[in-house]
């Protein structure tokens, strides 16, 4: 369904619904935003009430809310569940962000001539999952949805989605659907229009490493008493070997090397090296033995350290051993590694290795299973069609490192696949200060949205 | 010369106007608390002052001043300098103090059955310098001093005394001495004094690792990027071999072994190592192969990492590959270890090994010469007299890992040895949380001074 006319003469306002939903700091990891989040749940409601979605709901949770909403156009039709999360990323380090991170602001850049509009959440998952709302109000405009539409917009993916599967669980009738339609993911690049079809998953751990009972004065007991800072680092460095691998064993066990077609395949997809180094500023890349850079970032488990601190860290010099030292690590995951095992395996090894004088102790944050799509599901190609009619150009599929872990629980609970249709660039520097969104590609999302519902019915 | 009499009637005073130093958060390494720093400079000189000290001053340097008073008792007496400094290590971390670093409360604690005074800096070095303060007041009620007296008290010692070179070299006349009297040190254990002979050196160092240009999302870019967090354990885990030696090429260069008997010596203070391990909760001692605990924290060069950090280190969990990671890490060294060629050392194996797709950037902060006093010196014999008349017992000499740069520099300088007879102990957590200082040795200290002025003039 083209959306074009309704779209052009809507857009400033869409953009300007979008700036105030980014305007709220619904920071999901920190209990000082706990208004802001709920706030920010009512918002999305009322906007889903106002484009003419019945049974809109605010559903409580033992954590953040999910806001629900339902377009029933008939029985026999498919139906398609959007989901997306309204909460965010932290905004630290708040130093590095040009414009404050609540302050939506546009400014062009060399990849969004026509200018991108700067906030957390504004690619990452707030501008995102708007489009789809956008989307819908322009079909509405035109005439009844061709199949049935439900909303399920979460707050609490940036924190691992702890009480969606509790969510899920208990819902399963009321979001029961033939597939799920998800924009929190990018596109390779401008020109070069891609959907994901598989994902990493996730275990993210917690390493408290004690070494004495309090902070020591280095001069009197270095080189006597362990220090736990030196001996963290010495336990991260024994994480990986020599060749880039991760060193925990049992890690690759269930790990399927992929076939030479599938790693062809990904192969296609355009990626330059050295734009890739110069555009990080980055001396050299590195990674596991064997893999290219695409492979390493897309279909290799990883193990990345995502906080590291202890000890005196303030200005000048204090001479201190402290007595404890701390770790984030998190492990991306792919098909066939259970995450459960992998964080067990995790903490286990790191327990058992503690360096001499030192305890370890390991707490799991959160976890996920990886995800394929099937290139010929109905969904997929649905989405691959209406890609293809307004970028002018057939999607290329690719493989993401990322990990939304919701789509296993939804494959699990809902027995239905998850079309990763989004529309950012891995430039826009989610997760990173000065996140963006352009706005070229939130337009290109409305536009493109309606196509899929066109052609998932004509498949369907 | 006995001030026992005077001692006990104004012991509480004495407590007091300390309590009252103590309450000024005079740390230097933070420069919010510049204006509580220079404020107590002049609470120092109105204290040096009001003892009848003449020529009091508070000399500027390019940092924070040097209080300077003097007492001259006549040409051809032995001249003394008492050396100390005003300022504290920070506090933090301040969740862990029982009472506020600040505020100044007494306890009993079992090695201090008679009160501990808990404050920040009660030990380290306010307790301790004050203790001269107040000798010289109560030797002064009995009558003139047997010698030429100086007192000069800086405010930068907790930063690496970054300006008294400065001011030593502009100052030299003024300060000449035929030895330096320093309180910054400790006694073994209850029952067992001692007086420190030898200091080691310093070279402490900052280090920023530098990855990608700006941070990355984890899913997105991990297992492909160099990770600084990884980067720099990895970096830090090569300082050191599987001998706990450090890895430096050329660091023990000019390390001489000691001969059996200084070893021996050394090895006849009392030390029980289930305590030790006890009183620190550790599971295990660790060190460089070889050498006993009292060795490795006294005789033997170290490296330890004193503060790292990078990427999320707030609640909950965030996916996210830092851009930079951060470290402070300090050598502790020996006689013959010139603390300059080692930072060069440090500096240029850290910037050459930086691991694959990172840059390292490292920056010297201060450092100082190892220390040793010889045991046939006026003064260390004085002390030594002055530490057995008043505890009934023959002082043990001691090598501490701790280090005071400026010991080396007076001897440069000044052509002075210093006399270090410090009246705290290990436990007194200096540079820790709940850092405390002895009533009974505060006392102690004050009745023992006095002692030393006498044996001086019959020894000198």
């Amino acid at each position: 369904m083209d959306v074009r006319p309704y779209l052009n003469t809507h857009f400033d306002r869409f953009t300007d619904e979008l700036k105030e939903l980014l305007r709220l700091p619904s920071v999901s990891a920190d209990p000082a935003y706990a208004d802001a989040v709920r706030q920010t749940a009512q918002v999305v409601a009322d906007h889903l009430e106002k484009i003419g979605l019945a049974g809109v709901e605010v559903c409580p949770t033992p954590g953040y809310p999910v806001v629900y909403a339902e377009y029933l156009a008939g029985e026999g039709l498919p139906t398609v569940l959007v989901y997306g999360h309204y909460d965010v990323q932290p905004a630290d380090p708040l130093e590095l962000w040009e414009t404050p991170p609540f302050e939506p602001t546009v400014r062009t850049t060399p990849i969004h001539p026509e200018g991108a509009l700067f906030a957390r959440g504004a690619c990452d998952d707030k501008g995102q999952f708007f489009m789809h709302v956008k989307a819908i109000e322009a079909m509405l405009a035109q005439g009844p949805l061709p199949c049935n539409v439900k909303f399920m917009i979460e707050g609490e993916e940036e924190v691992g989605s702890a009480n969606l599967a509790w969510f899920v669980e208990r819902n399963r009738a009321k979001l029961a659907c033939d597939v799920i339609l998800i924009s929190d993911t990018g596109m390779l690049a401008p020109g070069v229009p891609s959907i994901t079809t598989g994902l990493r998953g996730l275990a993210y751990m917690e390493v408290e490493l004690t070494g004495p009972n309090r902070d020591l004065h280095s001069g009197l007991y270095g080189g006597a008493v362990a220090n736990p800072l030196n001996a963290l680092a010495q336990l991260i460095a024994s994480l990986h070997d020599e060749n880039g691998k991760v060193a925990l064993p049992g890690f690759y066990d269930a790990v399927e090397d992929l076939d030479p077609a599938t790693r062809a395949d990904l192969g296609r997809a355009p990626f330059d090296l050295n734009v890739y180094k110069a555009a990080l500023d980055l001396t050299d890349v590195v990674g596991e033995t064997g893999y290219t850079t695409l492979e390493r970032a897309g279909i290799r488990p990883t193990l990345d350290v995502n906080g590291l601190w202890g000890g005196y860290t303030g200005e000048g010099a204090k001479t201190v051993i402290p007595s404890k030292a701390f770790a984030k690590i998190s492990m991306r995951l792919v098909p066939n590694q259970d995450p459960e095992h992998i964080a067990n395996l995790f903490q286990s090894h790191l327990e058992k290795n503690a360096p001499k004088g030192t305890r370890v102790r390991v707490t799991p944050h959160h976890g996920g299973w990886a995800y394929v799509c099937p290139p010929n599901h109905p969904g997929y190609l649905a989405a691959h069609r209406a890609v293809a009619q307004t970028f002018g150009k057939e999607p290329v599929p690719v493989r993401s490192g990322g990990s939304i872990p919701i789509v296993a629980l939804f494959e699990k609970e809902l027995n239905a696949k998850s079309i990763l249709m989004g529309f950012g660039y891995d430039s826009d520097a989610i997760h990173s200060p000065n996140e963006h969104y352009g706005l070229a590609n939130y337009r290109k999302g409305i536009e493109t949205i309606p196509w899929f519902y066109t052609f998932l019915t004509r498949v369907g």
